[in-house]
């Protein structure tokens, strides 16, 4: 069980943005041939970042995507649900209301009060994903900028600012 | 991204494992039939739970499985990991490494110091993954079984200890 590899490709393509002049959107065809990635599939990425609020598309010849909002505003876990939706990992089917007396007795007293949401197993499942949703909702890209930043070889960050560049089309 | 429903299974099936007279095995079909699950699934998730140690096969006519160890050595992440494996959810194909400038230049200093760990998307993505982990790490089927206890009412519990009683075979 794993999250598709847009999670991953998302996250790396947003730190190429953080780090752009304002108003100088990349295109889909940069992003992808600089980090060796499908432009197709990447093309379906944006478009779900897109519909997220995190990124915007800019039309036209000059075009490309660009943030939407300030990177302190977009967190790891707001590209998560992006890419893979929001819906719990564990699958609760409510296994303990089908049992057999359950499915015996229609007006179950006990069955009758019961719902997906208290069942213990459910809510244990539940409450350990919330441990990690927390930790991915504290990072922010303008975290991650700023570690790159202070923890990168100087190099590695100019080399990535020359090429986009060289190839984005400024206004 | 979802567990298979697997993993709703064998949590719920371990329930009456717990519950149950030492000795006592219960069949396939009984926890099958008993909670309204497909028996040809419920023997694959049971075939994984028993590699990874955490039931034991009983062969024979009598047979079926039992707890492989104490309840209070087994916990939700056990359970987690026998269905799903422990892959990380977050799949680092070190996009980074595969950039422009270090796809031409293999011998790239920056890049020879390169492992997918030391990526920081990777390891804020594995860090939350830990903060869920360690809380599933947390929870033993000894605790759900005394939570269970305190929590259902007497009913429930009682119901399903005399359907088990009659439907084991006790040796």
């Amino acid at each position: 069980m794993q999250y598709s590899i847009g999670v991953e490709y998302a996250l790396h393509c947003l730190v190429y943005l953080i780090d752009l002049p304002v108003d100088s959107p990349i295109g889909i065809k940069e992003l992808s041939a600089y980090q060796g990635l499908s432009e197709t599939y990447l093309s379906k990425i944006f478009g779900k970042l897109s519909k997220a609020g995190i990124v915007d598309s800019v039309p036209g010849v000059k075009g490309g995507y660009k943030l939407a909002k300030s990177p302190d505003a977009i967190t790891f876990w707001d590209v998560v649900t992006a890419v893979e939706g929001d819906q719990p990992i564990f699958q609760c089917q409510n296994i303990k209301d089908k049992n057999y007396f359950y499915r015996s007795k229609e007006n179950n007293d006990a069955c009758a009060s019961c719902t997906p949401s208290d069942c213990l197993i459910n809510m244990v499942m539940l409450d350990a994903e919330e441990k990690m949703r927390d930790s991915l909702r504290s990072r922010t890209l303008q975290w991650m900028n700023e570690e790159l930043e202070r923890t990168l070889p100087k190099e590695t960050r100019e080399d990535a600012r020359a090429y986009f560049k060289k190839n984005i089309k400024v206004k």
